[in-house]
């Protein structure tokens, strides 16, 4: 068992740049009550569910409220150079929110008004602190909702920022199909907007695209029109348990294969289910788990779900459970995107290193095998998840955050998961970005002339390097 | 009736920059018989389906045969700063393969080869003189099929270069959501690779999206990774006339906002059916005509195409005809991809000014039926057509090419069309691309800011300028 390259450093590099006395006044004087320096403040703002918990806070935190504070934000910092690091609930997983290089904290959630409905055109407007819980909420009426769906009651600037998915995406796509315009504040403090309510355009360069998935470190977005889709007529969502992972996963390769529309197909594994039934109080068969959900017509429901049973009997699934009324599907749905906190509560005091790979259909079975049996033999605790249907799965490896060792070895496992990813035609990271803990991994996968190549792009656009600086490239 | 602003000229403005002898005689001696400077030859190369017809043709060709030819090839012009202009067929509407500023261009037709058909990821991997016709033709074995389908049998470079989508895109996306990874040559000469095999991946700036649409002015693509769909089960193509253009895209309005997942849904207006009736023999009605098609399972498709006749029912829309059999199939879609062809042969010695805008699909009656009425008044001959599913139209003014006042109040309808697409929350391009002919409505439509940030992303990655210069920015 090698250590990992020295370019996949699993402490980040801190590197603070002084923030100037006369930039605290400036913008205590700009923001009132909407700054704060206070240690409570900015410590919550310090920290994510990433393993990291040894970088110290930004020095200061800034409530926006509107486009125009985020751009006298940038504006300021940017004549003094210092970073600016947006916040919006703090629910990433790979170090994105934490001030390496020091600098200025910009929370986010207090833009939260859904701005627009516009509902004959499937489509909504919204500020980038509004999350996907209270988007759905305030929707209800129309009929229509909102998809993707990360687990995580994210903010969708988040998601937008990192190119989120979650379990829906294997038929609705990610934050990269369903968001169609954006308006951004750049490292100048300019606003620009990207895109038109237009579904498809061929006008100049895919700035929405460029800057989803940019991880802050392009502009701050601020504001952000989605897709929506018409709630479907019928929604019927089944667990079915399998004697083994590798049947489970067989399934669901022969279920994208042939190109049924399922909605939902979610992995867990044995210890995953035993951890769910704790924490949520389920009486589920600790065995390998499909989660499924379908949604179309009536009649387009009950074809999608006969295919999948068929398939499923072939490889032993062991019978259908149905949850066909709204309150079955939500606590099935509500003990999944528990997974995460019923796997962590498992080991308490433990923190979780949580891997997050994609690999071709295809090679899914190869992928996640692999991964179970090298944390077996591991002895570290972990929980294993996946929204299979893209190939996507999660190993969480539970460890003593002062446990150096446990640490390293967690980190290695890490490591292998991606390195058999890449090497399987797949990607370090599905859906969680790259943050501070896959830069090296980034260079492994895009190599060195694409991401030098994305090193020209972000030195063009932030030529002093204060937006969220630090992550996404390596030094 | 304005005259279109300074912005938005009708003619490109021609700045050919030298070709220095040395590197003629650099390229014949690297290229042998790939490379020709032979005046048919160049000519060929200096001309598309666009209405400009005074640019003169590049320097010389070159036939790459491999992406170490394209690499070698952009180095060599590199060191002379001498512009290098991609060409797959010259099915190009907006002028992208014009030589204005002079320098080679760089044939790709011969790439022609179908890299690896990974069936059992959905995906192929083709070099970028691939057409889509020769693609699905190659793939027929496997079952699955590529779905983007602009009518002209373009090259998947070309198709990539301009983010074309066509008749499909209102089921299975554009080359936007289809286009899973590239191999390019940037303006160094340098190859890169971008994304993976896996379906998503938050990992790093999104250069895939980057250069789709980028129209060949930030690299060269050499290789495409193409997602694939399972050939449905059952498919249903269907004709239904309709009293008037706003009852057909009332029809389709009331569609898309149902959800229906249709396949295609083109509409032709009067004329273009009588001009597909004489170019193509058929008796079709020469009324507004929806053209559709169904694709699912048996059950599905029923169930589609009942929502669909009970909808153009309530829009007066004169009984279904349907083409169930392949054969039908294919003869009435091959007539709606002449409809172009049809149009321009119906004013012999014309040219053609092919307008593409695309709206939110409520504003689709709106922008038709303005853009009908102006171009009644007119006394231009035209054709519409339109991928409407989209929000996405054409008309195409038939213009005679000598006659200057013409082109002028044909190039005013353009204006006049896009200013309110523009207006309405749409585009100045649903799919052609801006080339030559949109650089003016970019800025309109995407704001000083935005255009401004695109040209630093091009000066950035190609600062000599050498990459198909002169189109898409501005300048």
């Amino acid at each position: 068992m090698n250590a990992p390259a020295a370019v996949h450093p699993v402490q980040p590099r801190i590197q603070p740049r002084p923030v100037p006395g006369v930039l605290i006044d400036a913008l205590r004087s700009r923001f009132g009550a909407q700054f704060s320096d206070a240690q409570a403040v900015r410590e919550q703002h310090g920290r994510d569910e990433s393993a990291f918990t040894t970088v110290p806070p930004p020095a200061a935190v800034v409530f926006a409220e509107s486009t125009q504070d985020v751009s006298d934000l940038v504006r300021l910092c940017a004549q003094h150079q210092v970073p600016v690091i947006p916040f919006g609930v703090g629910s990433s997983l790979e170090g994105h929110l934490l001030a390496v290089q020091g600098g200025i904290s910009v929370d986010l959630s207090r833009m939260n008004r859904v701005l627009s409905i516009q509902a004959e055109d499937l489509l909504v407007t919204v500020q980038p602190g509004v999350t996907r819980e209270q988007l759905n909420a305030e929707i209800r009426d129309t009929g229509l909702f909102f998809p993707i769906d990360p687990g995580a009651n994210a903010t969708l600037g988040g998601m937008s920022a990192t190119r989120a998915s979650g379990t829906n995406a294997v038929r609705y796509g990610t934050m990269r199909e369903n968001v169609l315009a954006l308006e951004v504040v750049t490292a100048s403090g300019e606003v620009i907007r990207t895109g038109t309510r237009a579904r498809k355009s061929s006008a100049g360069y895919d700035l929405t695209r460029l800057f989803v998935g940019s991880e802050g470190t392009l502009g701050v977005i601020t504001e952000i029109t989605l897709r929506l889709y018409p709630l479907p007529e019928a929604v019927s969502a089944a667990i079915c348990s399998f004697p083994s992972i590798a049947e489970a996963v067989g399934t669901v390769i022969q279920i994208i294969q042939l190109g049924v529309p399922i909605a939902r197909v979610e992995l867990l594994d044995a210890r995953t289910v035993r951890a769910v039934n704790q924490h949520s109080k389920l009486s589920l068969r600790e065995a390998p788990m499909l989660l499924m959900e379908f949604h179309g017509s009536p009649a387009g429901v009950r074809e999608q779900a006969e295919t999948v049973q068929a398939i499923a009997g072939e490889h032993g699934g062991a019978g259908f459970e149905w949850a066909d009324t709204p309150e079955e599907r939500t606590r099935l749905w509500t003990a999944r995107h528990k997974a995460y906190f019923a796997g962590v509560q498992s080991r308490p005091g433990c923190r979780c290193i949580t891997t997050d790979v994609c690999v071709p259909i295809s090679r899914l079975a190869d992928a996640v095998l692999a991964s179970v049996q090298e944390a077996d033999a591991s002895g570290i605790p972990y929980f294993l998840v996946g929204h299979v249907g893209d190939g996507n799965f999660h190993m969480g490896y539970l460890i003593d955050p002062d446990d150096d060792a446990e640490r390293a070895r967690a980190e290695q496992l890490n490591h292998q998961v991606v390195e058999r990813a890449l090497a399987l035609g797949g990607t370090c990271t599905g859906e969680h970005g790259v943050g501070l803990h896959k830069m090296g991994f980034l260079l492994d996968e895009a190599g060195a002339g694409a991401v030098a190549l994305m090193r020209t792009i972000k030195q063009a656009l932030d030529p002093h390097n204060i937006l969220n600086p630090g992550k996404v490239l390596a030094p």
